[in-house]
């Protein structure tokens, strides 16, 4: 459990003898496969893999394993990336006022369940700064206002070069990225409130109570520059009843909104999630 | 449980003294209360109540009741409904070709989990008359072709009113119903394969597959002229991955739908659903 | 919202008119009811009422409250208890070593999604101190092992009594109270980590991993003398597969287990839980 | 979608390389492969796989494949069953008095969700001729009361042989099967109505409440010659309230056995199920 692990994603186009290959590459370095998912898109006619794998015994040295698999991503006319999981993704959590899903994130990276640093947290506002101290983690106000939008993207973006930072984690970031900014910077997770794609941009809990929803949720999603419309990782969802009031609904959104969140991330983290035409597939 | 119960469902403007008022005149006629929910919208300002009572010992008649309730619904310038659990609701449910949710039906209301009596079944196509014939109920079949749409509703509004019939189920009932229909028979309930809002209109699930969702939903509401925009009493959802191609969202959703409508059905039939301002009150 | 309301649990033998004397009580006395709910047991002729009125224009003290009601409930043979919103009760949380319900609850209680004051956190060991500490609650460490059990049990009532705690949680305290503690201390909530009656007593996720079960679950109940056996408050549930080990039982087990006790405990915080007969009815 | 796959089945002792020499022993016979998942339970130090590829194009024939697949999995100590998807296994359901079940498996067996056959369904009762005439399957009424039940098992066991049944559903029947019988027809499915390992045996709704549990559950497992100890393939859950009286339990119950069953026999069928040391391994 405690040893380090190779992940190789893959994606190229669909044929026979992939998995044989694949797993005969891994075999011949010594590589003793722990996870092996597959996933055929027929429609898209696509190949996905995922596997994983015991470095212990692996041949290889790791630049030596990044070489030869280009080498075989590039005879399979596909793209492929390695990850070694003892190399831990360095991640920017966004904030704006709400504390709900960051000291859950904060939490769970503390307790293990999210194999990640947090550098730093960036926030349009002061308030979430004592919780990021109790947490020993660095945070920068960086106000967002329209008019100096582009001047604080470029702060953020600096920050993020400056900290090598390789995903960033929107927890009720109550800003819009701009297209220039997912451009330059573009993993980026985001929880939007309401389950997608019912309750696009601003207040879906008002508009779900309006509407006499009965179900409520929450929608984690990488961003792209359509606002609440990049590929979904995960969605949950919570009960409600004619008795719940919109504050209710915000207060049981809390908890679907940190448990998507949360989930998204780690998946995202272990390397289970595959992007590829606007969606994901998620090996679990 | 055998014997007969009344129900009544208020609506009226909120002030102090409404539940007094009502168990007082309840009281008074020497009824045992078996349930009694209330609600206060705060918004609105509307008081909604829903109380359930051994008919045994109650010492009006049926039909004094209704007058002595019509009388105490004045003071309070509200409505009120009065049922009794003995008269079973006359039901007439349409369909086109799927047999899912009419098969469910069917099935429930012989084992007695729905409390109604199914005096006719109505189709724009013949596929489902072989399954009406196994559980006796006779089965119409009207085309309903663009064409002839207004003629077609005008034998099926005449076959409801020859078989009094007090609620239309759309069970997968790929028809549309005009403003002129709903206005002559406005109790129809309709299941739509989608967790509403989100995709509305035709092939929820090719869409819902398109966007890559991993929840997917089935809504039972009230018909209103607005396409999928009636009052929701239920919604159920089930989770789908990459894995699930077109043909598995609708499998998967076979069993969302049933459910959702048997349930909302259900919660109908028993009078615990009160409609107001475009939203259900429901009181389980 | 904001403003004071009264609420009346009372449970009686069952006959006429028990509604409309209470609501004729409440409204005599120019109280306006926000929420009423009623529940009859056939089985055991009780009645069963929960009713929340406005404070405000309600013409009795507090302390007339109490005794008009006391006068009432010995009327009708039951038991009465009487609570005012903004009296928030006092509660002791008791914890061991794992952290991930003690910091949900004490957020939840920053946030205001629990109506309680946290006056003191009792462990039996020092790991949770530094989290105590950020949220600014006292922390009593009384080691519990098994010689000293009874003198840590009297240092614990102590506590209890000089800091006037009106609930104890159990968040994890891996502790068994004594039947002589919870005769002298009855309301205590805790939080089983399985899915109850199955797995009681020691290590269930190790139980639930060698059954090959599906799902797991986690147990908000009140304490009885019986291990695991007191009156259910909530169960909530996650799914698992082969591929979980104990260890993924684990982690998907803490997000279940502080979803449950969370909720458990607002609700009872809300008076909307009533024990009888070793069950409850949990008004929702 | 619609043309033969072939699905192979291997559990053998882990090693380095399997992946590899599965994958290439079906390339090498230019076998496509469409879903491959393998599973290595790092306790028992066991490797499990499951892959599935297209029957157009592979170069073995049914027999050969046997053939060649048996010296591959005797050469990895291993054990492998085939399974050619237009094979459909041939099912016999048992029953005693509750319909929704067997009504339920018929209806998806038409409807084409479950791809298998159903010679004939065997009954301690009469109840059910009728439904089974509706869907033309054979009718056999065996009365097995304590005294006869070794003569019912002969009289069943001859019947699954002279209409080579390959799979025994229990769909609520209310009889337990002897070591004899199992001994000699191992392959059976049922369904408990509890959410096992609690409320084993008779009455689990009845006891489920005496509990006060807020969820009940159903259970769908391979049955062993303990009761209700079988391998889990599949658990759902409802959640019921102090307001569901033991019939409530009964009704809602209902719909989570049938829901169980149905899923489980479905994973069964498809061959996405593998039993080993007493629990099972899903791939979905």
């Amino acid at each position: 459990m405690s040893s380090c692990t190779v992940i190789l994603q893959l994606i190229c186009p669909d044929r026979s003898g992939l998995v044989s290959e694949l797993a005969g590459w891994i075999a011949q370095h010594g590589g003793n496969i722990l996870h092996a998912d597959h996933h055929t898109d027929s429609g898209a006619k696509l190949f996905l893999s995922r596997i994983e794998w015991n470095l212990e015994g692996f041949d290889l040295s790791r630049s030596a394993t990044r070489i030869s698999l280009n080498t075989l991503a590039t005879r399979l006319e596909g793209r492929a990336t390695l990850s070694f999981s003892d190399e831990l993704p360095r991640v920017a959590i966004f904030v704006s006022k709400q504390s709900h899903c960051l000291s859950d994130l904060l939490w769970r990276t503390r307790n293990g369940e999210l194999p990640m640093t947090v550098p730093l947290i960036i926030s349009n506002h002061m308030d979430l700064e004592p919780l990021c101290k109790q947490f020993n983690v660095p945070f920068h106000c960086i106000p967002n206002s329209s008019n100096k939008k582009l001047l604080a993207e470029e702060s953020i973006l600096n920050l993020l070069k400056v900290n090598n930072i390789d995903i960033v984690v929107l927890a009720k970031y109550m800003q819009i990225l701009s297209k220039n900014f997912l451009e330059r910077f573009p993993i980026v997770i985001n929880i939007h409130h309401s389950f997608l794609p019912a309750f696009k941009g601003a207040q879906p809990y008002h508009r779900a109570w309006d509407r006499g929803v009965k179900l409520i949720g929450a929608t984690a999603h990488y961003v792209t520059e359509v606002l609440d419309d990049g590929p979904i990782i995960e969605q949950t969802i919570a009960h409600v009843s004619h008795r719940d009031e919109v504050q209710d609904l915000i207060r049981k959104g809390r908890d679907t909104e940190r448990m998507a969140l949360a989930r998204a991330l780690r998946l995202h983290l272990r390397r289970q999630v595959m992007v590829y035409r606007g969606r994901t597939a998620v090996f679990v």
